[in-house]
């Protein structure tokens, strides 16, 4: 055997050994009970949640008082930027975890709803569905979705209509009609311009600490302060910090220091959000002028949700999903603007059900 | 033992193996000739190239006719862009092949000079330094810089003086005035806004698609000529295709594509083209002006190297490398291109013997 065999044979052996502990909780529970579990799971760049949920047929207007069961979390579930086996195992355990937290196994689901990023089109969407049917039985009905559609429903209690706006570590606006068309732009990921994104601001905040010290650049607050927060002594050595790790949720991690930045008056950061802002409000547009969310006079009331880290308000004067909706109601007046009281992961929990009492309905 | 621990073990044996093997060509050499050799090696991040030629103690002007005994090439030797460990192997395993091509051993090398992209800092030189102490015996002279270095050399004969500009898969502008300061700019990857490299055209175009798929940018040819290099049908399948394969010189592959959509009248790939051209001219200004190399009038003569499949002259109408010679000669009229004869690798060679003469005769 080949060096370079061996460790494939070492690597699936590692797999099969840590997998088959995964479900290991099932084999000390009872009978279980046959009303059933639900399964959302919100897995994006920077975590994954998922939630578990009893199944009781009800109608839609009493969903949003669903009880959680269960919720466990976990790291980054995004095939694009850890790989398709991290992805795969990390969504694998924090599924086992939700179960095993309520005591249910695998039999019990009767829905699961996967949403997460880095679903991009139908084949991405069969490659996960294909590993997906290796770990249910027959018998659960399965569901794979990019995760912004899940963060829609948490805004609008599982109906798919309106727009969301997901910015965290990545970024995506997702729209939906009533008839059920739907479109998307941004998402696409760092290489692809992404620049809205959490990433996409602190890379552009580290690129500006970088020209300046070229003498490229004006010189800007940013340098100390984010030098300051990765304790590094010069900005030679961001290089080195940058690609230690290619993880792109460490990156996006030093927004709050631009933010600061531009509230002190930096003009350097302050131009990295409104460029940002710039970006966010755009990939809305498109969504929004796609599907006529707007109507024909442009004037038509349509919900946008906002979801993610760079949205959330924040108590000084840059407030960036404010931004964002203030630039999109200049071209739509109707825009009304939704952040969800319950994370995308409940979504996900809604829209399981919701897909399983339509197939169910219908025959 | 635990699987983590065993898989510790399992790679250390395995590079063990491997590198034995690497230099098991010397016990087959009999005595070498005690005129002894030099190293130059040019790691970028596209390939590695690594040259051998005689030591032969002669002028510094004749240096321009020393033969080359040997040349080896491999792949990617950027750290920050495969890892240590795989940068490392490829670049013992091409020093070994052109040791081995030119039947000499280790023993046999009186100097060597590492010229690699992604040394950014003295804790990169450092600890390759470290390294390569370990390869080879104690008499030898050992030099670490950065790849920029000995492109420079190359179109200088080996002397340290003027400004070279690099655009590859990445982009570089490094300096050195006479009396031995030195500046650079750029180099610092894609993560850090690297914009005028192959990297940055061809990331940059590979946005414009996305964004003309989404509604947020104007259409463009390069829609059908990237999807048709590719073999893609879909924008949407550019995603997976950009995230399969982490490696920057295979987006790079892309700008003859932007330069011909941009040849055909296509603005949008002519829009991607101009911004490279001012971002490279940008980062050759400002190494300029901190150096001082234009004179206090700005009017002096100094030598621009121009190296990189970005820079070379394409048949058709548009030429990266003139643009940016004429961008740069607006500011500094004193600019004297030059398009070196010798490869990187040589410059390196030329350096190690530079060095070496000057320790030689110092002490």
């Amino acid at each position: 055997m080949t060096p370079e065999r061996e460790k494939v044979v070492f690597d699936a052996e590692m797999k099969r050994y840590r997998n088959g502990e995964i479900w290991e909780f099932e084999d000390d529970l009872g009978v279980s009970d046959d009303s059933g579990v639900l399964l959302g799971l919100d897995g994006g760049t920077t975590s994954t949640v998922c939630i578990c949920m009893p199944m009781i047929p009800f109608s839609h207007s009493q969903l949003h008082s669903l009880p959680i069961l269960a919720r466990a979390v976990a790291g980054c579930s995004n095939h694009n930027s850890v790989g398709e086996i991290a992805a795969r195992e990390t969504i694998e355990q924090v599924m086992a975890e939700a179960l095993s937290k309520c005591g249910s196994k695998r039999s019990s689901v009767r829905a699961v709803c996967l949403a997460v990023s880095g679903v991009n089109h139908p084949t991405d969407q069969q490659r996960i569905l294909n590993w997906l049917r290796d770990i249910f039985p027959n018998h659960v009905k399965l569901y794979v979705l990019n995760d912004a559609v899940a963060a829609l429903a948490s805004g609008t209690m599982g109906k798919l209509h309106g727009c969301v706006l997901i910015a965290g570590t990545g970024s995506i606006a997702y729209g939906f009609t009533e008839d059920g068309k739907e479109a998307r732009a941004a998402g696409a990921g760092p290489v692809l311009g992404d620049w809205g994104s959490g990433y996409g601001i602190a890379a552009q905040a580290l690129t500006a600490v970088v020209r300046a010290h070229d003498g490229r650049g004006p010189s800007t607050m940013l340098t100390s302060s984010i030098l300051q927060k990765l304790g590094l002594s010069s900005a030679e050595e961001l290089i080195g910090w940058t690609y230690a790790d290619p993880s792109w949720a460490r990156i996006a991690a030093l927004v709050p220091v631009v933010v600061t930045c531009a509230e002190a008056g930096d003009e350097v950061a302050n131009k990295v959000l409104l460029e940002s802002v710039q970006e966010l409000a755009s990939s809305v547009k498109a969504v929004v002028q796609r599907l006529g969310l707007c109507g024909q006079d442009g004037k038509s009331a349509f919900p946008i949700v906002m979801v993610g880290g760079v949205l959330e308000a924040h108590r000084g004067r840059w407030d960036i999903g404010q931004e964002v909706v203030n630039c999109i109601s200049k071209c739509f007046p109707g825009v009304i603007p939704i952040r969800p009281k319950v994370e995308p992961a409940v979504g996900a929990a809604w829209l399981a059900w919701n897909f399983f009492m339509k197939e169910y309905q219908r025959g």
